[in-house]
């Protein structure tokens, strides 16, 4: 029998072990997104399955479980980091072990199968193609949510896998707010019409638009010495250590907006990444504890910075080097207009800040009925049109346009997406309480963003996972996670940039 | 008991998990290279260390070998293919479980001890400062060869590593005629003087140059969709798959050609992972089956291709396209003279064609008689400046340009050299017999170079590792293994260049 000492080395290692894996799996896949030559798919996916199957192993490992809980049952002689590590691997362990080998095995087999499913559904406005796959995920997702434990509802096991510390109940309050409040700021900014783009039929050269997202990370304090960024078709996120951070954009040459708050949307993540405590790097620390939060630093600096009138005037003179004659004759109050132009979209991925938990809260209300069995897949094209039309003012053209639109469900995602709306909510509630320390326009007009970059960063990042992402919030504001601050920002910025009362 | 043929596809399930580990490993490699930010390189570091963990734990594990024993033993339905497939992976099965563990991490223990003490002995020229450490390595290379096994000499079981097929008693017979030839040809065409080069002090665009060494491997034959090419300090090949082949160039401002020798260098590598039969992916026969083999393959494009008189008469019109005054007086005769320029090289890298093979000759010599004991480590520099002088003429001016110019030795890569050697006789052999077949001076002088890549394809890739690189070579020329047909190459194309008779 080795000494207690040795036997928490060999745990720590143990656990070493696992991030490794995960981040190996991580490069593989930013790899696949990145770089890897069309062909390269299937042996890809050979690789990920490899690498996947080791990892379960790994998480699942009875020693592993035995020794968390030998250390977790007796907390003698470890400092209070090593314990708060302790406890969430365990956590993590015992939601790992409760699903079996073959839910995984069967799972994986339907989800690709959903997946091509989908996107020929999709491309035909079909759901009758798509119906028997979802079918069978959400019944693969009840089972999951039967074999995780809950309360009150199914649908809370799942949003724990996302959402941690946040119910059933609490999005119910949340979601009634933004649907009602939301709901009405939308419609009456709607009324306004939708102001056509100054910058129609432009083109922007995209060399000039790498340089400029390049500035603007730089600026926000992104470390080129711990991370990059490429480009990729889907805009992402990804990190293999704190010190290997890795975000990618999509440049479009007749948008010049889209790539450069697409840069600062992951530049908002990658902070996170790039913020833990160097002391917690590689343990179990050095964690975000939840999607929702980290989605509010996301949202943060790409709509509470970013779409900001003050980084309209601390973003127009670097817009004119680059494309002298494009702004010529542009004040700042027409780039902010610009900027935040308010559409009726029936697509989540291209909605306004003014409407897009309203996209959230009519897909959380289908996810939770259908996991709690209120309502079958066959109700979800009517539903989806229904309650889009209440929430919108009116109903998508087509399934393509509304319930096909999503991948997350053909992939089993069950329970991710409130973690959007979440983050908008996380967000308002920060930026109301760092607006009472710090002069948050002006540093933000004088491109100074360090002193807010540090602020999040020992407020939010360095906390890592000793706190779910409620707890963080709630010791932030001093008040209860809440939609007011978050729409309370909305009426103000829109009832200026409209000149109406909201 | 499962039935023979369920256990069968388990072993083949096992097979290819170690080789999609392998790929893994290798992707973690090239990120390492070309894209990872500075900072990174720890995390890389216990990455790489865990999965080569994990790659070692399945290539010895017990089961495995008792599965490749049974159907090595009894291959009784068994095509011929999957019964080689058994054989060859029995064979690496059993080199790697005569290597013990304990080994191995004293191993990797030194190496990287090693290596810093060489960075700094060639920083400082002092070979005092590597020679304790190259003694470890030393001792430890001989008890990896009295493991492996041996019976002339222990230097056969380290260049089984790379080179099985050929032994001591093979490379003294082919290094002698190259010590007496090639050391001849060399002297002779040095006294002929050093043609200074033509574009002394010109600056050559590195895009341009990125663009040129993508046209030259799409003419060769590289295919784009399973493949890529990126820039990295020190240009390598790797593969994840034979549809995911990766090569990296350096390009240099103050040298065009140093970029595209490379890419032709490393493209010739990626023919050949391309080039596998298709039925073989991802089994132990889509791999070549030794280093010289490989090696071939790279200088056939690079020299026998890239430096021919043919190649300056395609090449021109193209470099011409991207620098139009460049090249504006440049005949092909003088293009040809400029990249087959002859120098006195103490360093091997930098060596031409002409007296590279010398090189490892010299470097052979030492490790053979270091590995057999015949001479100390402490021997090292004056054996090396006394072997360097009877070879070249002269003797380097200190141990940094002299026996501390490689990295190999730090890294414990003894019996890795000759293959660089082997690589040139085998083309050379290779070259000779496609001349029979096919007018090359006259497909490439067109720029028609697929008829070259399907002889090379068909008579070289596609067998895989279905025969040693000797019997590849001797299958092709009817001869066996000789330094002959490349000593001919040598004299007729430097007399040529020269006008001296060699």
């Amino acid at each position: 029998m080795s000494s207690r000492e040795e036997r928490f080395t060999v745990l720590k290692d143990k656990l070493r072990e696992i991030l490794n894996i995960r981040a190996v799996l991580a490069l593989l896949q930013w790899d696949e997104e990145v770089n890897m030559p069309p062909n390269g798919a299937e042996a890809r996916g050979d690789q990920l399955k490899t690498i996947a199957q080791i990892l379960h192993r790994l998480e699942t490992d009875t020693y592993l479980g035995e020794e968390l809980s030998y250390f977790y049952e007796c907390k003698n002689g470890l400092s209070s980091d090593d314990a708060k590590m302790i406890e969430e691997a365990r956590y993590d362990y015992q939601r790992a072990v409760k699903i079996p080998s073959s839910w995984v095995g069967k799972f994986a087999e339907v989800r690709s199968k959903a997946y091509h499913a989908w996107v020929q559904a999709r491309h035909q406005s079909d759901f009758s193609i798509f119906q028997p796959y979802l079918d069978e995920i959400v019944s693969l997702c009840r089972e999951r949510a039967s074999l995780l434990g809950y309360e009150k509802s199914p649908y809370d096991a799942l949003l724990e896998d996302f959402e941690r510390g946040t119910d059933t109940q609490t999005l119910d309050r949340l979601f009634s707010e933004l649907e009602q409040e939301q709901s009405k700021i939308y419609q009456s900014v709607l009324g306004e019409g939708r102001p056509g783009s100054v910058f129609e039929g432009k083109t922007w050269d995209t060399g000039k638009q790498w340089e400029i997202t390049l500035q603007l990370l730089s600026a926000i304090g992104f470390d080129f010495n711990s991370g990059r960024q490429d480009r990729s078709v889907h805009p992402f996120t990804t990190n293999f250590d704190i010190y290997d951070v890795r975000i990618t954009t999509r440049l479009n040459s007749t948008n010049l907006f889209s790539g450069i708050f697409s840069s600062l949307h992951e530049g908002g993540h990658a902070l996170y990444e790039q913020g833990f405590r160097k002391e917690d790097r590689g343990t179990w620390l050095a964690q975000a504890p939840s999607l929702g939060i980290h989605e509010s630093q996301s949202r943060f600096w790409e709509n509470f910075v970013g779409r900001s009138f003050s980084f309209c005037q601390y973003f127009l003179p670097l817009l004119k080097q680059y494309f002298p004659n494009e702004f010529e004759n542009i004040p700042p109050e027409l780039l902010y207009r610009e900027i935040n132009r308010v559409f009726m979209n029936f697509i989540r991925v291209e909605a306004d800040e003014c409407s897009y938990n309203l996209h959230i809260v009519l897909r959380y209300r289908i996810e939770k009925d259908l996991i709690e069995g209120s309502i079958q897949v066959s109700d979800v094209p009517d539903y989806w049109n229904h309650l889009f039309e209440k929430l919108f003012g009116s109903a998508p053209p087509n399934d393509a346009d509304g319930c096909l639109q999503d991948i997350h469900w053909s992939h089993g995602s069950f329970g991710y997406f409130p973690s959007y709306a979440l983050g908008n909510l996380f967000a308002g509630q920060i930026l109301e309480k760092i607006k009472t320390e710090l002069n948050i326009d002006e540093l933000i007009k004088e491109g100074d963003f360090i002193p807010v970059h540090d602020w999040l960063k020992k407020n939010i990042f360095e906390i890592g996972r000793r706190c779910c992402a409620k707890e963080i919030v709630e010791k932030i504001s001093g008040k209860p996670v809440s939609s007011t601050p978050f729409l309370s920002y909305l009426k103000e910025k829109y009832s200026k940039i409209y000149q109406i009362s909201l």
